[in-house]
């Protein structure tokens, strides 16, 4: 939400919601800018040795912007003639535990909200924020607003919990890659969940845990629609994420193609396959702050094995020279080798759990395009190929082909 | 406060009296034009009929500028070395009616503030705001920042409400009429109060009220001097309003002349000099939300009598027309004269109770400049005459020299 013509568009989109027969409950995000500025002000002014006392405040400030954006949405509602009325987190409550700046969510009160819907009213509440158990103001982090409304549709039982983003939907993989993508109709949740933390920028990981956990259907659809559509219409846009399995699964094996670019690979060979050589070397890593994505060891041949790992591309030349200078030699590895840019390609499925040879075929059709394979990683609904950078957008395409996700025929 | 560099030297200057031992409670402002600008997008989404739902909205949009700038100070408090925390109206509690947009403070908890100070705090409290009985955030008007610093300052029963402004204190007359005019280094509440009604601008007038009800002693002083000066001097400079006459107060009999530009006369001839005649021209007035300064009726003669009356200039065309077509007739009143530009000059002064003659001495001032006075009206401690307009500055001269208020040998 950014100027008064974009605050009355969503109020016209609600009312046409409520309008239609529907209790509804809208948590809006600040306004665009609004946190930001305010987040860089405090930054300006802070402290050198920021404590919980420091975040304390930053969570009292930037608990603002929620509360701004949805007293004007309850204002913009009233103009549109609807009985409409906003809380912030505090007023619910929405209690959580003390972790300023990325607190977690205990419980909602649902008693005034249900109170307000009963009476006809659109109820806006403020996202992003709670009460912590001595009064203060918390906030959720990154995501929060998407995580209040999936825990307010929890709570209150709610039939769906739409989530309005500037895409229109999840697809079988990224548009700007494959042109042939398709919007997905449907999702499981488990899909949704790998395909969120492979690099699918639509939900954070988190609201994606936190659907799951508490199992609310939740869409994800476009604000950028015109408010006017039809309801019914654009109750069947977006993408369902859902836990029904059988009923509403899309039928295709796998479901999408995610990709992470931007990554590099370090490989250890020649260690001693005992136990507690992953632990040095993975240790060791953590300890300077690096996140590792795809960890292989391969099987051991006389008594010694190869290690392998990802990290970002820009911890690369960190990660190396500590394994080089320092793991390496207490280990007794024969060598350290590099690779500054490789990409992780997966395909994802719920129903890669029933049928067989969904990896062989992943790797026919990579091996047709002449992609090379470096690493190998799988888990129950997907499976992470690690190959050179260079290749990623053809095996893309070609995985989007070969598991018959691409436009035409295919779309449901 | 505004820029980052403004909030760390309020900061500063709140560190320098904390540190010199003094247990400090701060009320700030929100950042200029940031409330305006809330204000500015509610207003153009206002509905057609604005009730106490969308007033309930404005001022959960309302109060998040404070709540932004405390935090903001707080954080700024930490960045040196205090230890600070900053409370919102409903932390505290600071409980009010729900007369939105103009509520009145009810009570105040103390317990939390106590605390803190105890515990070697320095606490931020938003002001300007507070919570009804229902739990919903409510704003306390115009002027409201200051009305809460002083209830705090009441409820805590602090040895001085310290209120920074953009002007240094409270003068004998306006600097920019009377150049040798003089800064007031205390003046009564009863005093304060007359020339805060009288068009001084430096406080409002029911900020003053407030004080002058939990006789809380308030200095009005500059926010602009450096940020660095000795406690000790900045606990001397400024005005202190207080209800210690005998003690403090200075010595003159008038402290202060106070004016009004910008006013008109309306005065109704030969009415009957009957009960109810006052009531149905005033009547007339206020049903047209005309609101009347002063009001003169002089004696009768001949069973008849002549009233005046001032009105702002902006109403004067208005009730000019509503008296001679409408209230005139039904009188009988003989004529109904109009003066579109007069200006109410007053002399102000406790000291005046005591001392004969003042009204003389101000009589003989204006009379020797050539000044015709059209009105007089009087109070315990002020005498306000009408004048013609362009006589003001003139008048006002006059009378700061009649009345020994110039700079030179009376300044303390």
């Amino acid at each position: 939400m950014g100027s008064a013509e974009r605050i009355r568009s969503v109020a016209k989109r609600v009312a046409k919601w409520a309008r239609a027969g529907h209790q509804v409950v809208v948590v809006p995000s600040a306004m665009s800018g609004e946190t930001n500025r305010l987040l860089g002000l405090a930054g300006e002014l802070a402290p050198a040795h920021i404590d919980k006392s420091y975040l304390r405040e930053q969570d009292m400030l930037a608990a603002t912007g929620e509360q701004a954006s949805s007293a004007l949405l309850a204002i913009a509602l009233q103009a549109e003639g609807m009985q409409a009325i906003s809380y912030t987190g505090w007023q619910v409550p929405v209690r959580t535990d003390s972790g300023y700046t990325k607190a977690r969510i205990e419980s909602i009160d649902t008693e005034r909200i249900q109170a307000d819907l009963n009476a006809g009213r659109v109820v806006v509440i403020t996202g992003f924020q709670g009460i912590d158990g001595q009064g203060h103001i918390t906030t959720l982090g990154r995501g929060g607003s998407d995580t209040s409304a999936l825990a307010i549709a929890a709570v209150l039982k709610a039939d769906e919990c739409l989530i309005f983003t500037d895409v229109d939907g999840v697809y079988t993989t990224d548009p700007r890659v494959v042109p042939a993508a398709r919007r997905l109709h449907s999702v499981s949740f488990e899909e949704m969940l790998e395909m969120a933390s492979l690099g699918s920028k639509v939900l954070q990981i988190r609201s994606v845990e936190f659907a799951g956990k508490y199992k609310v259907p939740m869409r994800v659809l476009s604000s950028m629609t015109p408010w006017d559509i039809d309801w019914a219409v654009e109750a069947s846009s977006g993408t369902l994420i859902t836990f029904e399995e059988d009923e509403k699964m899309e039928k295709a094996v796998v479901s999408g193609i995610a990709f992470n670019r931007g990554e590099a690979k370090i490989s250890v060979l020649g260690v001693p396959d005992t136990p507690g050589v992953a632990a040095t070397i993975l240790g060791a890593v953590a300890d300077a702050n690096i996140e590792v994505d795809v960890i292989i060891q391969n099987i051991s041949k006389e008594g010694k094995t190869d290690f392998s790992f990802t990290v970002g591309q820009a911890d690369y030349a960190q990660a190396l020279e500590l394994l080089r200078e320092k793991v390496a030699p207490s280990l007794g590895a024969s060598e350290v080798l590099g690779d500054p840019s490789i990409a992780k390609v997966s395909i994802v499925g719920i129903g890669m759990r029933s049928h067989v040879g969904v990896a062989s075929t992943m790797f026919r059709a990579l091996s047709q395009e002449g992609v090379n394979i470096q690493m190998i990683s799988t888990s129950e609904i997907k499976t992470s190929v690690v190959i050179n950078e260079k290749y990623l957008e053809l095996a893309v395409r070609a995985l989007h082909t070969a598991f018959g996700l691409d436009k035409t025929e295919q779309a449901a």
